[in-house]
């Protein structure tokens, strides 16, 4: 995420100079050798002094540790935004850990990525015409709220404000209970005797509809545990929704399991017309 | 379907005249049209009637009124073939009609489709590098199995022989529950009151993870309640891994959630690996 940012934002000749911290040392050599960033720098401290704008792309949990350690050098000038799945928990971090300083802070969730993570997937392309959620508070300062909107459109992003809460509870549903379910899928088949065999039969519904279980485990640990309470709240409407489907097959009632199949169908097929992804 | 098969065996040279049916006059018309058939019957029995080969592309719940309709005018060296995603009922369907003739008839399953069912998508590539499942049993005819072998074979197909009972739990595994499962996100996102704005914010995961859940209907209909023991099954196995995630997640087990998804992440990686598809 933070890869692609850099490389969209040089592209649109937003930034003189990427400065880049990565705590693994093999990332920051291959973002400078990939042209991703400029400069290395030894710290996240010292990555963040003197820059117009901060971008932390780390796994949600560890947002709040990369708040701390940055805190000290950010003006009222300074952006500061992350690009995390979860928004409640961010915000709430960027709270407790820039307390008046808060203001510089704006939140922010592109509805782009991959199932691969890492430098080396870095894609000038991934923000183009893709939406980007931003969470602001009232405490965010409107300067910067601006800045960040420019910042997202300028690389082609619709950009779209919620609060933290309405963005955890949307992206629960259609985000982070996919994942789950396409974890569990995997999981649920290699465990079977005949799973290896199952897995080399599978055609390419199944590969579209797993592709999200190759994400990457320690990121989506913290995801899933950073929007716990909602997404065990979605995953509780889906199972009903399975199991209503799962008693029409057992009672034979095929017109009432078209009927609710078709709702499904309909609903899908319209939707991809509307967003043109 | 049996349009892109149509099309695929004339581009290969395979067939000289292919003559089409269908309950539906407006299809046959397109089919025409299209160039997909030569000549459109007035009836199945016409259509099939001094055959070599006979597809038969409909629902798996019409494969066997389908049969009867054809039946009188199969010769033992007809080869009579369907494409359908559940395999024992089909071939039970075909001991029944055909009695001392089920010899001539291949069951056969290419895993090959998309969401969008109809002549109109008939796509000449379909079946290219694609598997094909053919599930003989000890009665099928030697000559009928050769032929058909060769046929999928020339179309691009890796054929894999396999008896109906065995593919119906594979494919109860990676290509049915998967479909239910679409459907029933579908479902349990649009009942929401915030449904339809979930909707709107939705991605490329949940884009692929829900591609299948436009398919049709009354073709998945068919497909679930001819397979519905073992599908009920596999959902059960499904249920269990989803459930172990969540317990993970409400015990704050993080380091068990992370192997958990980590096992799937990579059993999902390795597998597109492998596939190439």
């Amino acid at each position: 995420m933070g890869g692609s940012f850099a490389l969209a934002m040089k592209k649109a000749g937003l930034v003189k100079r990427v400065v880049g911290y990565s705590k693994s040392p093999s990332t920051t050599q291959r973002a400078l050798k990939m042209g991703v960033i400029d400069v290395e720098a030894p710290s996240a401290l010292l990555a963040a002094s003197g820059a117009d704008l901060v971008l932390i792309a780390v796994p949600v949990a560890a947002i709040e540790a990369t708040l701390k350690s940055i805190k000290h050098i950010l003006t009222p000038e300074t952006l500061v935004m992350d690009v995390g799945s979860t928004k409640r928990n961010v915000v709430d971090a960027a709270r407790r850990v820039l307390k008046d300083q808060v203001g510089v802070f704006v939140a922010a969730h592109p509805i782009a990525g991959k199932e691969l993570s890492g430098v080396e997937h870095a894609d000038v392309t991934l923000y183009a015409n893709k939406q980007v959620i931003i969470t602001p508070i009232e405490r965010t300062q409107t300067a910067q709220l601006t800045k960040a909107t420019a910042l997202w459109e300028a690389l082609g992003c619709q950009v779209l404000k919620m609060s933290p809460e309405a963005h955890d509870s949307a992206y629960a549903a259609v985000s982070h209970l996919p994942h789950l379910i396409a974890f569990a899928m995997m999981n649920a088949i290699t465990d079977q005797p005949n799973g290896r065999e199952y897995l080399s039969l599978a055609g390419m519904g199944f590969r579209d509809f797993t592709r999200i279980a190759a994400s990457d485990s320690k990121l989506w640990t913290d995801v899933l545990m950073a929007n716990k309470q909602e997404l065990l709240a979605q995953s509780r409407h889906f199972q009903k929704a399975l199991q209503a489907l799962e008693r029409l097959m057992q009672a034979e009632q095929t017109d009432q399991l078209e009927h609710e199949i078709d709702r499904a169908s309909l609903t899908r097929a319209q939707w991809k017309m509307t967003q043109r992804k």
